[in-house]
């Protein structure tokens, strides 16, 4: 992983291990989540993910010259945010797997990961209200946390179409994109600003931040669609062709069907008008290969990249913060996980 | 239903609605869920709930001589967490009907229903920001999203308990209430105090109002307890026994099985532990009425209603206010839905 994950990597763990402390039974369940511990509740450190968000949000702090520590709550709070939402998606995916581990519900039952997940929601406001004891002044705190709900509310819209996409066929890319803007942009989005407001007073350096995340929300999510199809299952830890077992429809597949005519387009909606197994999805493979949707989605991240770090050009920011949005915009599009 | 339920009844309905204006698919299952709208989305007005949780809030305002509209944003956001705990609940629990309607996962499958309920949990605090708008001051602002938070994760930690509770026996009295302080208790009293905290600066008439809410959420609970075992199904929507039917660990049950000893212990004892139906879950009641369970509980919610009217004797009251909160205690000790 590349050096932009570690510069803040301690600090993210241990505030939200100190998040967690609380009595046990639910909170056991956030730890496991988490990577803190195992099922049994002893201390185990794997499975936890990149923390892309909270990184994002104290670097946008620093890069503006701000004290990360003012805005590790709000860096917290994404993260929490963010977990809660993957706890939940686990539920509705009835996805058994997460990050080579169990999911949650795999391990208590769908009825105690859904507080689980309700808990740790709850938390990232709890968190984010820690701003106060940070110095930072109540209106501030009060922005922070529009900022953080309007998000996350977002982020819940884009799941609840990303859903409904699943049986649906006539999903075009603006239909896709106005999707992913809320699911996945949103969040993202949110960090960056929180982080620069944290450290800054100028609205033109936060909305050039908040544009810089949006694009590299976007990169983020193409990337993340091609390992849904084509990632390596010791990599991203779910099965290959994962995404079109379960139909959904991710850059790759909307662009193929809004190219594909003829028999090609017949074929792929005959597939997906079916029974979906490995080998209908292999065809379906074949099909968005042949219709260079790999590159195509390699092409459109790569796009987003250039516009995230544009969106920053008019911010006068320190040489070492310049060299990291570098290093990140490259490990967002050559990540395998 | 009685005439402190109406009092506030229009401004709590229009500001939910007015919540929930934003563009349809997710929000149509919050309005459906709370009766503004049928299944296809045409409106209509039936299946809403009593809205004791905002009435509460209101009332505390407008009775320490408060404008009730300023603290109209607190209000609904507590009956918003109420609603998307209901939500949630319906999926854990596997009911298909509330208040004689289907349950939202009843009509848009569980994954959706998940959605609904964790939207209508960020809609809370957003809505609670509001109360800047309403001319309340940011650090005020700060304390009652404070006050919300923290009673939102006492009920979620309170549901994680109760349905742990379904599959253990030895659940004592103390048990019990350590988990309806946080799953009932904890709401009623966060509506008080927020309602107190938007029209005083009295610490201790604050407190008084959080000491009567307190008592106040027993009393309701307590009775919730009666009726899930021997409520009519045309008031309470919910068939006749249904709590012994999921082995809820409620009031009745616990006592008894504190209560009971020798033959009659080891009878309740391996009604729990075999299959439960209907057969059992009479011969388990009529254990219940031996031992004088119902008696028991309707005593103890009668103390707590009258340990909630003493909790505010120290708050001078308007006189419409003391009427009002008679009334409410005695609607909380003799209702049937």
């Amino acid at each position: 992983m590349t050096e932009f994950f570690t510069r803040y990597r301690s600090e993210i763990e241990t505030g939200l291990r100190d998040c967690l402390t609380q009595e046990p039974g639910i909170y056991r369940m956030m730890c496991y989540h988490l990577g803190f511990e195992d099922e049994a509740g002893d201390p185990c450190c794997e499975g936890g993910g990149k923390a892309l968000r909270p990184t994002l949000c104290l670097f946008a702090c620093e890069a503006l010259g701000g004290n990360p520590q003012t805005a590790l709550p709000a860096a917290l709070a994404v993260e929490l945010i963010h977990n809660f939402s993957l706890i939940h998606d686990d539920i509705q995916d009835d996805d058994r797997e997460r990050r080579h581990r169990p999911t949650v519900w795999a391990i208590w039952g769908k009825p105690q990961a859904i507080n689980a997940g309700d808990a740790m929601h709850t938390l990232a406001v709890q968190v984010l209200l820690r701003l106060s004891q940070a110095g930072v002044e109540p209106q501030r705190v009060l922005e922070a946390i529009r900022i953080l709900t309007r998000a996350t509310l977002e982020m819940i819209e884009g799941q609840h179409l990303d859903l409904g996409y699943e049986g649906r066929l006539g999903v075009t890319v603006n239909d896709y994109l106005d999707m992913v803007s809320r699911k996945t942009e949103a969040l993202i989005t949110c960090a960056l600003e929180l982080g620069a407001l944290l450290s800054c007073d100028d609205p033109e350096t936060i909305r050039a931040f908040r544009r810089c995340g949006e694009h590299l929300g976007l990169a983020f999510q193409f990337r993340d669609d091609l390992l849904g199809i084509w990632g390596d299952v010791e990599h991203t830890g779910k099965p290959t062709a994962n995404d079109i077992l379960r139909r959904k429809k991710t850059l790759p597949v909307v662009y193929a069907l809004e190219q594909a005519t003829g028999a090609v387009r017949e074929e792929l909606i005959q597939h997906y008008g079916g029974r979906m197994d490995q080998q209908v999805a292999h065809a379906v493979i074949s099909i968005l290969e042949r219709l260079d949707a790999y590159t195509y989605v390699q092409r459109m991240a790569e796009m987003e990249c250039q516009r995230a770090l544009k969106a920053l050009d008019e911010v006068p920011l320190p040489s070492w913060a310049e060299r990291e949005m570098e290093k990140l915009t490259d490990f967002l599009l050559s990540r395998e996980r």
